[in-house]
């Protein structure tokens, strides 16, 4: 990367990107910032670890900021958990003039977005990423929310963070199923805009990719382009759920019934593979498009094992993803490689035909 | 009032008011909201009772949505019962594209306004105020949202409804203490920006008013004005606030500590009491206006006993104000009866003098 920062600009939100972006927030805390009456920051308990030290040696205005540190892991982003959040936030005397500083993944900024959001009837956030999945999608945008019992983000609002402020550098923190799991929705933002940034990506094995700065600076382009024509998702936004039905089923399904349930982005490449099969059903995706997909997926990811038993409590978990409409389940499907379509309604017999061939998909690597 | 009905713009929510205001649902609801996928409607178990066989009878679509009942009383005005709110609303199958019509008072629209602005990221509603209070008040001008323990409306956003239906008929079924709760904020409103209205409303005691009809409107006149040239509360619309800091100390403390807990309105006007002793103290609001505005009250409102040993709870209490900034306690005051003044710091120390005073101020009438 030529640039030491570059910056976008999402749903509103100015979003720094580069080497140099935390030394923005450091130059934001003495300029937009400074009036705020007083600072939190929310970690979970790894970046707490792992990443609040690299933060605080970067940014000095760290040491005078409240912490607040909740439990990792998506079975924390529970109504619970913002309680703790609000209470100490009251407790500390937050108000909304505050600023919170979400340090995480979208874990983190999810919850931390949606409790700023409506503390006091809305304090400002900004976020700080520090996964791979949430410096190319979750931070970004403005989505917010929080999981009601297993259901995925039901309760949220729209509201975008103040600014974001992405430095790779706190990848070298991250255990590699978690930037696995970034990588699913890197495939993503390739497989429904562009052909040609596909095809750059599964030119390099994954795993001896040695820095991510450029597919970073490319997927939050593409994350862009498709927020900024349409931010508060009525129509072209929705293309960004490609693999996000199956994919949530997959998520819901195996926080209820795995010790080590998938991470989000594990769950999302499953639900590619579903969802691929269901475009070549429905969409007119080509079979070669459909196994090209499949094979780079599985390349990367382990196939994940379910019990055909499983298979019609997923099919009901796709009945309350939050963009069905009218009781039908609309999914986002690809034409080919590259170009998706939205709003493609979908007929639970052809879901439940996916999952009895994603069993079998594993054989198409053998 | 002359005509059957007239309308209000509210921070861009469309009020109607008057006689056929019911009549304005009937036909909303095969107009603006004929697209809806599915309809909610929330009562609280008194509205339920009382309101809803009305409402059912004027608006014949009642009986295709879904009712969901929640316990009545502020002490319920929490998440636990927006919980149990989505838990129902996400098993009926509600999303983004239903409706939720808020039947009750301000405890039902503050919940179901909050619980609806962040059900899947925002789905809409309206308002169907019950009461006095949420007709000229609480229903109008998109606060919404729950308490945290037993501090006041921590948890919420801005978030206007659809629209609001105001029907004064509704007031029948209303227990006096409930009707004077309304009162409160109705002298709030006067005092703050009409002493003509003011000398209205004095004149006839409130126990002897026969319809609310005319009052109401000039009520609903005074809050669309001072919201709708602030609507995010971010100057001006703190007008509305005199006799809130010290009333939601006095609310919150009663409800911590009496069986049978203040209504809002009564601890308002105990708020109005101790703040127009502050205006008096540091407003510049006369020895004559202070003793007019405090028998007025006294004249309609018992006098609230409380310990000595109370004050330095209720001072805590107004700690945690959301109008506070930088640890400064801001109220809003009387400079002259008909005219209030926002952002006016207060010592703590003036806050504890008022409540003492406080205590004493039940002679005022003897």
């Amino acid at each position: 990367m030529a640039k030491k920062m570059q910056t976008f600009k999402i749903a509103g939100s100015p979003v720094y990107v580069g080497p140099s972006a935390l030394e923005e927030l450091r130059y934001n805390l003495t300029t937009l910032f400074v009036n705020k009456e007083s600072v939190f920051i929310l970690a979970d308990e790894n970046t707490d670890k792992h990443c609040y030290p690299l933060l605080a040696g970067m940014v000095p205005q760290m040491e005078r900021a409240y912490k607040i540190v909740i439990p990792a892991g998506e079975d924390h982003k529970t109504l619970a958990t913002c309680e703790q959040v609000w209470n100490q936030m009251a407790v500390a005397g937050a108000n909304r003039k505050s600023l919170l500083i979400n340090l995480g993944g979208g874990m983190v900024s999810d919850l931390g977005g949606f409790a700023a959001s409506v503390f006091h009837r809305g304090m400002e956030y900004v976020n700080i990423p520090t996964t791979l999945m949430s410096m190319i999608d979750a931070s970004l945008g403005g989505k917010t929310g929080v999981d009601l019992y297993s259901l995925k983000n039901q309760i949220g609002l729209f509201a975008p963070p103040a600014a974001v402020y992405v430095w790779s550098g706190f990848l070298s923190t991250l255990p590699h199923r978690q930037l696995l799991s970034g990588y699913a929705e890197m495939i993503k933002h390739a497989l429904i805009a562009d052909a040609d940034f596909w095809k750059r990506l599964i030119r390099i094995p994954m795993a001896v990719v040695s820095s991510w700065d450029d597919q970073i600076l490319e997927a939050i382009r593409i994350k862009a382009e498709i927020v900024n024509a349409d931010p508060l998702e009525q129509g072209s936004r929705r293309l960004l759920n490609f693999g996000h039905t199956l994919g949530h089923a997959f998520e819901t399904w195996s926080l209820r019934n795995d010790k080590s349930p998938l991470t989000h982005g594990e769950a999302i490449a499953m639900g590619m593979i579903c969802e691929a099969y269901i475009s070549y059903r429905i969409a007119g995706l080509s079979h070669s498009d459909r196994d090209e997909l499949v094979r780079q997926i599985l390349l990367n990811f382990n196939h994940y094992k379910i019990p055909t038993t499983a298979i019609d409590e997923l099919v009901e978990i796709t009945n309350y993803d939050k963009k069905n409409q009218k009781g039908r389940t609309m999914l986002t499907l690809l034409r080919n490689i590259g170009h998706a379509v939205e709003g493609q309604q979908c007929e639970p017999a052809i879901i439940r035909e996916s999952l009895f061939r994603f069993t079998d998909f594993g054989r198409l690597t053998e």
